[in-house]
């Protein structure tokens, strides 16, 4: 493997340490936050301060590399997964918990070559677990094997969704009447904790049987999709097929048969896609 | 106060370290599940282990003492709180995610005498945070004094709530439209994690603006309410009167204003009276 430096450097905390103090910090201070999409689609000061503190210190590094980061898609930068080398980066996963000190917030950070993704990064700021997965070398937790759950009866399954950022009533119809079907269908529960890449390494845990979401992007899944493959689960599109990075929606489970079940449950919510905004 | 010995005996973590441990390292092993009101309300051994530990150890000490404990009453022991000292115990509050190893589970103990909260200690199993309230001495969490949030405007707000254990298809209508109008004010963003004592503590600690539920019960609000008030914020009746411990129904928020928002926002759902099952 060509990146195993780089891999090392990332897994021994090195390039997230002074990020994890900036939002430490910050998580315990008042906040000063923007709207984007809408009122619920939140960005403070510190979002933008640590992808500009990560990218920059991967661009000295990797000066031919390519960039797909939350903040700077939201300024208008392109999101579009060529073959080059690419960092997926979302600089906090969890914006809205950030601003309220709600203690479930997230860095996150994949790696792509030959729009293949090779390992992913994610840490839970407060907890200080350290998510890490890499193509073929498995998945783990603060150097603890990960597996996920092998439960195939959505009647006994915990589930995790997010609401995301669209609230128009149609929306919030159809993400209600998701929610609904599958309560309907007796999963023991639905869990909505505000982190995409957290409940989706609680699902590569085994902490939870499946996940779904429309209007996620491409930062909230890189690096989960490899941690969750590497922990044996499935990461899929809502439709039943392959996933696609860029579709803004995402099923993951367990078991194949699981994440099929879920799909066939769910009615699509429209968010477009992230390499046509 | 009469009580120092005692309060000083929980808050040092004497009492609790056994059953966490209990708890732990049933959270890492595979469990036998019953299920009680419906497939979703779920119990397991280490409930009844934990709960049996705790009363035994307390009546030991205490023995005039009465006790009022979730396991206990699912067994057909009566819910109802007289003016002698009283025991209201939780063993572990978030059964469903501690079935599924979703690491948020609780064990929550609350203490009242003359029918008046005296004081409540919540322990998060996973996270080492104990939360302790002492009427009119404060509301701390590992030590760190808790205030809650001052916000009064729901477009601004982080709000809180739990499914509850009846799934039938008018139930869940209710529990969907609650959360479809919470949205359609704006809130910031809704979270169901799965333990309504943890949520609470949440609350207490400002990480949250609001909270709402139906069908919780009072060993799930004893010790949180103490916690809450002791930081500042306000727990009420879902029709915005006062707490009714057993009427399984609250609404709790940093402020009266934002609790009575949320309060008049609310469609209820009948889940009777603890005291009457």
């Amino acid at each position: 493997m060509k990146y195993n430096f780089l891999v090392s450097r990332i897994y021994d905390g090195g390039i997230h340490r002074h990020r994890i103090q900036i939002i430490r910090k910050a998580l315990s201070e008042e906040k000063r936050v923007s709207t984007k999409t809408s009122a619920a689609d939140l960005v403070t000061e510190t979002d933008h301060l640590v992808e500009g503190l990560i990218i920059s210190e991967l661009q000295k590094r990797f000066p031919s590399h390519r960039f797909i980061a939350e903040e700077s898609a939201a300024a208008g930068a392109k999101c579009v997964l060529t073959p080059s080398p690419t960092w997926i980066v979302d600089p906090i996963d969890g914006t809205c918990n950030f601003v309220h000190r709600f203690p479930t917030v997230a860095v996150s950070i994949g790696f792509a070559v030959n729009q293949e993704l090779e390992f992913g990064v994610i840490y839970h700021c407060t907890e200080e677990r350290l998510y890490t997965g890499r193509r073929g070398r498995g998945a783990f937790c603060n150097g603890q094997r990960l597996r996920v759950s092998g439960e195939t009866d959505i009647s006994k399954a915990l589930v995790l969704t997010e609401i995301g950022p669209k609230r128009d009533p149609a929306t919030l119809k159809l993400f209600l009447s998701n929610m609904e079907r599958l309560l309907h269908a007796k999963a023991h529960g639905v869990r909505v904790i505000g982190s995409s890449t957290l409940a989706l390494c609680h699902l590569a845990s085994g902490a939870a049987d499946a996940y779904y979401q429309f209007g996620l992007h491409c930062w909230d899944l890189a690096a989960a999709t490899v941690i969750i493959r590497e922990a044996g689960g499935i990461v899929m599109d809502t439709s039943g097929g392959p996933l696609d990075l860029m579709s803004c929606r995402v099923v993951a489970a367990g078991t194949r048969e699981m994440a099929t079940l879920i799909a066939q449950a769910l009615q699509t919510i429209n968010y477009g896609r992230d390499d046509e905004k």
